[in-house]
């Protein structure tokens, strides 16, 4: 976990800010979960391998006292995603939120990763979250919300990959695979990018699946690069109506990024988690390989709490991934009022009338910065600069003020 | 802890932004610790009671399977203030930060107290502070700010008391206590608001303390209504500046308050901490006893990190408690964008114009909701009104829109 310096917490806010706004132009409700909540509730929830991460919090006096092992030592946790708490608090307070209800969520997570460069153990997520509507509409919503987020700091070269978790459970068992394993070849597949096509050649063989199922499904996915391909391969092994939705995405989408960014199919698209059941999908951004974005669609979750199917579905901005990138270009987020810095004489004929000065300046909005005349007076009037205070008012013990506009470019110009 | 429903986010979020203007207008700039912080820091701090309400987190893998009794199950735990990180981000940092360093934190903090009324186990605070000004200037930008702030808020009726330490210390040692146990009397002193003056004698008699001397304080205080008073009564026992520098904050917040607020000093103020080391403050709302905001200046705290004192004074706004008495008075918080709600078929004729229209409104900044047409129009109509949406555009199969706009007052009257 880190310290966030002013300036990154500057474009921290401006960022969230930017996206809030967007989200909310969408018509989502931003609603906020605890940071902690039940152990049990957290590794009950399908989430992989981030359920071996949690921060458990000791047990308190009584309760740690007739605690029954290490096991029983905790039964409260850091979250470790936003998903999970989302449908927690939908079980919880549905009778009281819209229906559907669209919700955004921005907030830290804490996973107990090994430390490595870009990633933290604390780190915020944002994530859009639409339950109560089955039709695809949801997701093509959630995507069109979240490429426009996007858009709105800057991040214009962006491709959807989307996919459906249906056909990749019958491709697999399509190639030969056992059903009840799929999970472990989504895991290997999953790493694609990461270790390429022999890299999850060797990973599967080596957990024990057939070398001419792992074969056969890789030629498969390798050749296809369209929904009609695939469909081609597979026959009817798949409902019409998962085919006909995720067409509708695709073209839907496709038809109101009008040119903005790309979306297609990709195959080999699996996502981590194992609560999807139906369109998956994730963003990158330029070149890179690494997203910036995920989701999909979760119709059992919620289920599972309140007794009744909800539909399901969220996308998830990865907000550090994001900053770094901003910090990565120099994003400039220069706040648009003008910064004045006030230097003062330290005695009291001078307090009240800079005071006065200064409430007049912020009254119209400006960001007004007192400071005590230092010894070098110099010095301290180019730190300000540096700073980014770009008009600088030294006031005399009677109050009198004389106003150092620097020179354009900044820097080492003025002399106390 | 809680979860927190739409429409109070919605005024939470703008209250925050109220404050960081606020505060951002004074020259302040944010930063950002993590929630979890080491437990060996987190127990020095001088917090009182607070340090008993620490959530501890749980070891990990080795570090747990090599933990030497229960004492040693945990090495982090969660922030219970936002003081004690903030000081520890200075001592981490200060190279990198502007000196002096005028902080705003916002964020959560957790104590494991006992449920109750309006009290949480996760909850906002909301703090200014100034590192590296000794000068008493620091209290008097942190009390303008911080009535400024809720001023914006709507919460004009404020009280502002202040108090020295360090004339609480001569206080108790002038009525003949023992100074190594000035501690337990300000523990019990605190408590006067609550208990009263009788509970509080009984408390002091019951740790200990001579009652002569209990009542010797308890008659001083009460009639130490000015600080002249209270220096006629103790003589020459506190240094000039510390009168001198009282007297300023006092004169000089009334002055720049000009009748906005109501400040005075207040002889029986204590403050919890056990960190501060000069002029303490806090701040009353309306005809209540219960502080919505406090603070004073801990010179100290720094220095056991780094080496050398710095000065710092911090004000904390009681974000929670200030979030109720909004909840109370039914604050407007009404975002000034039109809320516009598209009802379309759920057919593919009807989504790409009405994402066409939804994305040409938000373009001109309404806040648009899509929902698909239900089956009985007029209850969804009905609720889309009672959410706030004051226009309703229903779309045919081809496109066409037909505009309802409800009756002014709302409720019931559309029928589908």
């Amino acid at each position: 976990m880190r310290d966030v310096l002013p300036e990154e917490v500057a474009l921290r806010d401006w960022a969230m800010a930017q996206i809030l706004t967007v989200y909310r132009r969408h018509g989502f409700v931003r609603i906020e979960t605890p940071a902690v909540e039940s152990l049990r509730l957290l590794l009950r929830s399908e989430s992989g391998e981030n359920e071996k991460l949690i921060y458990r919090i000791l047990k308190r006096g009584e309760k740690l006292a007739t605690a029954d092992g290490v096991e029983d030592l905790a039964d409260l946790g850091l979250r470790f995603d936003l998903t999970v708490p989302l449908v927690r608090y939908y079980a919880h307070n549905h009778a009281k939120l819209p229906q559907p209800l669209k919700a955004i969520q921005i907030g830290p997570v804490w996973r107990a990763e090994r430390p490595q460069q870009g990633r933290y153990r604390q780190f915020t997520q944002c994530d859009i979250d639409i339950l109560g509507v089955a039709s695809e509409v949801a997701e093509i919503e959630l995507i069109l919300a979240t490429t426009e987020a996007l858009a709105a700091l800057g991040l214009k070269d962006l491709t959807v990959r989307i996919n459906d978790r249906r056909l990749l459970a019958a491709t697999v068992t399509h190639c030969g695979f056992d059903p009840e394993r799929a999970g472990s070849v989504f895991i290997a597949l999953d790493k694609l990018d990461k270790i390429g096509r022999d890299g999850v050649a060797t990973e599967l063989r080596e957990t024990g699946h057939a070398a001419a199922a792992v074969d056969r499904l890789l030629d498969l996915l390798a050749s296809s690069a369209t929904p009609a391909a695939l469909r081609g391969l597979l026959g009817g092994r798949v409902d019409e109506g998962v085919w006909r939705g995720l067409q509708r995405i695709l073209d839907t989408v496709e038809t109101q990024a009008a040119g903005r960014f790309r979306v297609g199919f990709d195959a080999t698209l699996v996502r981590g988690m194992g609560y999807y059941t139906g369109p998956i999908f994730e963003m990158q951004h330029g070149g890179g390989t690494s997203s910036i974005a995920g989701g999909g669609r979760y119709d059992r979750m919620v289920g599972r709490f309140i007794g009744r199917d909800v539909p399901a579905t969220g996308f998830s901005i990865g907000f550090e991934r994001v900053i770094s990138i901003l910090l990565d270009r120099g994003s400039a987020t220069e706040a648009d009022t003008e910064r004045v810095a006030l230097v003062f004489d330290e005695t009291e004929e001078a307090l009240g009338p800079v005071l006065a000065l200064a409430r007049d300046l912020r009254e119209r909005g400006k960001h007004v910065l007192l400071e005590a005349r230092a010894k070098r007076l110099g010095k301290q009037l180019h730190d300000l600069e540096s700073r980014g205070y770009r008009k600088i008012g030294v006031l005399g013990a009677g109050g009198a003020v004389e106003w150092r506009e620097p020179r354009v470019g900044g820097g080492g110009g003025t002399s106390g």
